[in-house]
């Protein structure tokens, strides 16, 4: 068991963004869109993949170029929804940033927002992709396969290594982003150097994100991350922050389809509780088969309680081993069914999983950690957490265990939190397989 | 100049479907579904990520087992549509094949495919995935993927390496699949290597498919890979085959929008005419901007002239250098914009161009060829030739040009085709920078 202590001035020395605004100026320069971008920070930049000496005027009617933010290639040209008929009818646009925006997650995420599946086929969206220094050019080429998409709902898409500049008014913010772990690295050290990320971008959506921006975390360790980074974000609503189970809770029921014999629609109320980790617990005592409760439909209580979690568990590894690759496309598929969950009301009976600020829980959890618990949504953005679930001493038991982890994680990270000196207790490796 | 010359007989050293069959059966063994399966041919691969002594007696009522095709996991697991509300009164299942599609712009589109974006919501589909000897695992990976995704609408995914067997009743055939150039080879050796995967996918289309089958043939070098396939499924209308230009259309209009200062949604009626490659003539005498000829909004003729078609055709190649892939998920969004253009009703006044037998075409290209050609659609799968275009000298100087090089791959590929020796006397290197 590893016991690290961290200073807690030390969250500053990394990732600061004055920090990466020098990085920045010490780039090859790229080429600068004059016309219509505005530099609204210090640390805007922007690029262009054509340069403003080829750019002939408008010929047509234009909005206010002054109006227009930082943008990338095409997405700097200005355009008037109200001017077609096919558009004037389409909602506000919503900025939405990304982060982790070169990685593979994001390649296929990206193109499902802009694409309309996500917020729907009359919700005009801007996409504000936030990268690392290693990636700006890996960002370039993402913005130019989406300019090459020519998405009608894809209005603006700007790009930076500045969270303070790319968060602007983001009403969605989802953060992919994360470093890998290292060689030899502990849990304790992932969860410092990915919490130092994480506290940075919560100061940063605190300063200029949206006041009711919503927060989704996957960046790995994805609960504590989303617990560090909203409490580096007091002006937020901490029920506005999400760790994602999304994944874990489509993978259990799919399991669960399997197990029974059934096409997957007919699996429902499964909650993921706790972490997004080996200790997380798969509840197969709420969930349902066609209604009826999935201990009557699968008889072999043994492999719901001995074989089912580690199936969910293991899938990420067994999709390594024969894929190569770890699974970019099912977590992108998450994300959107995390989103959409929180946009659509939730069918009648039903509910979802989704890591959130334990305060208030009816479940007498822990209050202060992002625990998964199973929530239902009217379709506004918010959610509420759902109070006809069953207990029994087996799922009891296991919800403590990953609680406990939690805390653990907590107490871990108390330096990014604002709540002292930490101190690292945790236990073994509880990544889940396949995921760094 | 390269003369090559090769043997009527040779077609079938390579990739002949009881070859791959025999390779199957060297393969371990994968674990079966036994229960709903049935194998209706000898050349049947199917796997299953559960073993059938794991499945329990279906809790509801489910279809006749011995209608179910061959299926992966999940899928394997029997549905009725008719029992619910919300799936009563979708449209019958269409079964969709992709080659090649353990790749990564199959990676992009198999989840479009399956989420809904492409045929719309009350569409299911069948997915069947059709793989190499080395990318089996991959495919299983793949097929992992889209059942941790639960889309609603995905109802079956099967995967194999045979053609015969995969392109079983397949209404959609999205032929991605190709080999790459190896170091040295010419554009005369590829047509080769590749033409006998066409001309052997051909001639299991005409085996085992609909008999309405529209095929969209993406691996390169597409028209004439299109071309030797067509010929090798003479019971297909030939009307039914189309080699992707869409991501060179989507191209020519995102840089016809940059230079014109509008938004990419002003650029109508652009066509690609000819090949899909260097000789590909972008038309920028018909293509409109917010309805005016693109000559009367762009005024600098000179870069209409001389660097739009360059800026088109080197946009893959700057893809690679920045973003260090080639330019799958772009590549995906043509596809789904290809099929759509032919499943929905082109606006009015607009076209969409699409590698298209040349029989009986009014332009005076030479027929027997696949080439690129403005077509609209009343979004029933057909689509007809648009009349109305406009040829100036410059234009069919650049036709011309096109045209004769896909003659010289067609008497190329002569002993592909039926049509006797094949002569190989192409110019230079025209493959697309950024492409294989």
């Amino acid at each position: 068991m590893a016991v690290t202590q961290f200073n807690p001035t030390c969250q500053k020395t990394h990732f600061h963004s004055s920090q990466l605004s020098f990085l920045s100026r010490t780039l090859p320069r790229q080429r600068h869109c004059s016309f219509p971008a505005i530099r609204r920070t210090q640390h805007a930049r922007i690029s262009c993949s054509v340069a403003p000496n080829e750019v002939q005027v408008p010929a047509v009617k234009a909005q206010d170029p002054k109006s227009k933010p930082d943008c990338y290639g095409v997405f700097c040209l200005t355009y008037d929804l109200r001017a077609e008929e096919e558009t004037r009818s389409w909602k506000k646009l919503i900025n939405i940033a990304v982060s982790g925006a070169a990685g593979m997650i994001a390649n296929h995420l990206l193109f499902k927002i802009a694409s309309g599946e996500v917020f729907g086929p009359d919700q005009p969206v801007a996409l504000k992709l936030l990268g690392s220094q290693r990636s700006i050019q890996a960002l370039e080429g993402v913005a130019m396969e989406l300019e090459d998409s020519l998405f009608p709902l894809l209005r603006e898409v700007s790009i930076g290594i500045d969270p303070y500049e790319v968060f602007q008014d983001a009403e969605w913010a989802l953060l992919i982003g994360a470093k890998p772990r290292g060689p030899g690295m502990e849990r304790a050290g992932l969860l410092d150097i990915n919490g130092q990320i994480y506290a940075e971008q919560g100061k940063a959506l605190n300063a200029v994100a949206s006041r009711n921006v919503k927060v989704i975390v996957v960046g790995n360790p994805c609960n504590t991350n989303a617990l560090i980074c909203l409490k580096n974000a007091p002006n937020i609503p901490a029920k506005n922050f999400h760790a994602l189970t999304r994944l874990d809770e489509n993978r259990a029921k799919c399991q669960l389809a399997l197990k029974a014999g059934v096409f997957y629609d007919k699996v429902s109320n499964v909650t993921i509780w706790g972490n997004h980790s080996t200790t997380q617990v798969p509840d197969f005592l709420n969930a349902r088969i066609d209604g009826f409760p999935v201990k009557e439909v699968v008889r072999d209580h043994k492999w719901l309680e001995e074989e089912f979690t580690e199936k969910v568990q293991k899938r990420g590894g067994v999709l390594i081993q024969k894929w190569g690759r770890s699974s970019a496309a099912s977590t992108s598929v998450s994300i959107v069914d995390a989103i959409r969950s929180l946009i659509t009301p939730t069918p009648e009976g039903d509910w979802f999983s989704s890591g959130v600020y334990s305060d208030g829980n009816p479940y007498g959890i822990a209050e202060g950690i992002v625990f998964s618990m199973p929530c239902r949504s009217k379709g506004d953005g918010d959610y509420e957490l759902v109070k006809d679930v069953i207990f029994d001493d087996y799922l009891r038991k296991r919800i403590a265990k990953t609680e406990a982890e939690l805390l653990a994680e907590k107490r871990c990270v108390a330096h990014l939190t604002g709540e002292g000196i930490a101190v690292c207790d945790l236990p073994g490796d509880t990544m889940l397989p396949g995921e760094m």
